[in-house]
């Protein structure tokens, strides 16, 4: 077996995820350090310092400096869906990559010029695929997986709550 | 603007599913060298080369030996979709990486052992969306694909078959 993989989200995205989860979590207007969001998911601090920057870049969350800074969600978890977080770390890109093959060789005389302006059909049966894809990550908030979570794990938000106002 | 992407395919998959269609319109039976296929769409031949023998170990081509040998798709095109194609060129891996972070630092210690039992609702969001792309590719064929080819460049197939069969 071949170790690839159909289609490959970074890592960065599971921490960026569970990351907004904790930060919906937190009391309001608290920003929280990224070293404790590290310490707290046992995560590199300089690593997920990018990723917790790529959300800021996106306006999913936003930075404060100084001693009681850090980071907190800049809209309220309902409006940050997944297809925002995946994009703010991993970009908007297509996943399927056309590079336009029916244009050369061969394929490209027997087609002629007027071939370009017709959407290849390859290319728009993958790009359907993949707005099927967009389209339920776009449908699923923070606020839906924090609520899951919590319905799994009624104690955990306490829990979590408790371990960032003493630690 | 960072240059990467959200999901990603290798450039393999668009020259599979283009080689798959070229392959239904040859007369039946009939064989068709690597050579010949990559002269067709002006691609490296060793390694469209690989690309194919991908798609035999797939089940999707057969690979025959001999002056008149080659690739030729050993089903029919209605029975091969392009989810078939996808996983035969870029493997089954799922696109969301779930390391279980949940489980590591100050967070395994508050959920503790037993919430290995609950499935992680991040990555079972990721999951959910990447089965309707996984659903969408699965419900569309190399026929249909060809037949919407053969819709918008009714000429394709004639001029294809004359080329494979005096070139």
């Amino acid at each position: 077996m071949r170790n690839v993989q159909v289609m490959k989200l970074r890592e960065g995205v599971e921490w960026a995820v569970h990351c907004c989860i904790i930060l919906s979590w937190v009391p309001e207007g608290r920003a929280v350090p990224v070293a404790k969001l590290a310490e707290f998911h046992g995560l590199p601090p300089a690593y997920l310092n990018k990723q917790m920057n790529a959300l800021a870049r996106a306006g999913i969350v936003s930075s404060h400096p100084g001693p009681r800074g850090g980071f907190r969600l800049s809209r309220v978890p309902e409006e940050i869906s997944l297809m925002d977080v995946a994009v703010a770390i991993d970009g908007q890109a297509q996943a399927f990559l056309c590079t336009g093959i029916r244009h050369q060789g061969v394929a490209g005389r027997i087609t002629g010029p007027e071939a370009r302006r017709i959407p290849c059909t390859v290319a728009q049966a993958f790009s359907t695929a993949e707005l099927a894809w967009r389209h339920r990550l776009a449908g699923q908030t923070i606020a839906d997986l924090a609520e899951t979570v919590r319905q799994t794990n009624p104690t955990a938000p306490d829990h979590i709550h408790h371990w960032f106002n003493h630690n």
